[in-house]
């Protein structure tokens, strides 16, 4: 076993400078050695994206306000996961930690966020991976309530040999410490946002939309983690990146389509 | 039930003009009603990637060849999904195609591809979806061999009761129509791309990065699409949109992180 301590790679999609992530850095800089590689802008809603047709930018970053190694990245939340690993770090991380997300990214949110694609990014090459998302998209959220909390769950990912490619799903209520009533493991809610799009015309005449939208819980379990995050617990949900519908590969053998 | 004829949405993630979808309309025009609301330029690679932070414009597209309605839309490939079911279409989609993508979105692929997204945010609202993938990148990729497997896995979504949200990915081996050997279900390989960034120096002197890497399939399984593919078959994996690691989920409880 090795002796070093543990390297914990972070990033976000909130961008380098957000609260978000000066809190994680905060936090977790105890648990090992600290590099953080995170976007140089705003990435907020980019999922999995990866960019393939541009360069990449990707410098020691002159945020920093500790001995902690940071980059600032031209590209996605799972771009920085990318060239982390393969071009910046001298070793595999043994942990990846994304966030703290300014907004939820519970349910079905987890696939339109880049921070869970940037853990998601890390469990897919074996590194063990969370993503931690506060309840509260305003840019000055008090992320001290989630302290003890990372902690928790960042000891826990050190500690314990999870399978390769665990990659946590963490959602935090936007409560005071003292009515966080502690963590719930649960399953992904069943939900689906509802579009409404704001028409509007530009100078010229010619009409444009904004994405806006109503969040709707169709899953009246009390195994999720939208009724645990309801209920003022921290919701952790295990996540895969095998998509395959399992329970559907036999129904469509069935239908025939091979024939 | 309705007596009209079905309405299928097409869209892609290489824009409106590229060979793949070109080939797809003419193929699916002949199932329904079809409207066409894609990318107005390439946007390989964004995966779930949603605009939010800036607007977005979706105008009548001037490169119809037909009768058929096309718009063009400045966003992503999930953001055309969006906008068409919640703006542009005046009742909900039977059916959304997406594709033909010039390229693999077979294994792990899956999760960086907006083709693929662009699918599964229509199975996120309820409608059926499947996406198509030719493993030939090339733009001028012979499309004419997966004529006659689109229109079966179409007939078969239009014909066949699936459960809410079924999504499939098809995706075509490189290979004449008379060498494909048919279609088999199958589950997505466990595989993972390997980095292997070029660096470079701007004029000015500043380090930047070009993607590049090489795709590993670390999975032997002969129920796989990496392999069916490999044995000349078109491969379609079920894609579920709920992430929850289910296996997993007692694994964590046990870990006592609740407590």
């Amino acid at each position: 076993m090795s002796k070093e301590k543990p390297l914990i790679l972070v990033t976000n999609d909130d961008g380098i400078t957000a609260p978000g992530i000066r809190h994680l850095i905060k936090v977790v800089k105890d648990f090992g050695e600290v590099v953080v590689v995170a976007p140089d802008s705003p990435q907020s809603g980019m999922g999995h994206a990866i960019t393939v047709s541009n360069n990449l930018y990707c410098d020691k970053s002159s945020t920093s306000d500790s001995d902690i190694l940071e980059y600032s990245c031209s590209g996605t939340p799972v771009d920085c996961v990318k060239i982390a690993t393969q071009a910046v770090l001298k070793r595999k991380p043994d942990l990846c930690v994304s966030g703290i997300n300014h907004g939820s990214n519970s349910s079905i949110n987890v696939i339109y966020s880049g921070t869970m694609s940037a853990a998601v990014e890390a469990g897919t090459v074996g590194i063990p991976a969370v993503g931690f998302s506060l309840c509260d998209y305003a840019m000055d959220a008090d992320f001290e309530p989630t302290t003890r909390y990372v902690k928790k769950v960042v000891s826990y990912m050190i500690e314990n040999k999870l399978n390769t490619g665990t990659v946590l799903n963490v959602n935090f209520p936007k409560l005071s410490a003292d009515d966080i009533k502690g963590i719930k493991v649960c399953r992904q809610a069943k939900a689906r946002w509802e579009e409404n799009y704001d028409k509007r015309q530009n100078p010229q005449g010619r009409d444009y939309y904004w994405l806006t939208g109503e969040f709707i819980n169709e899953d009246g379990g009390e195994d999720t983690d939208e009724w645990a995050l309801s209920q003022g617990y921290v919701s952790v949900v295990p996540i895969q990146f095998d998509l395959t519908a399992h329970a559907q590969l036999n129904q469509i053998k069935d239908l025939n389509i091979e024939h």
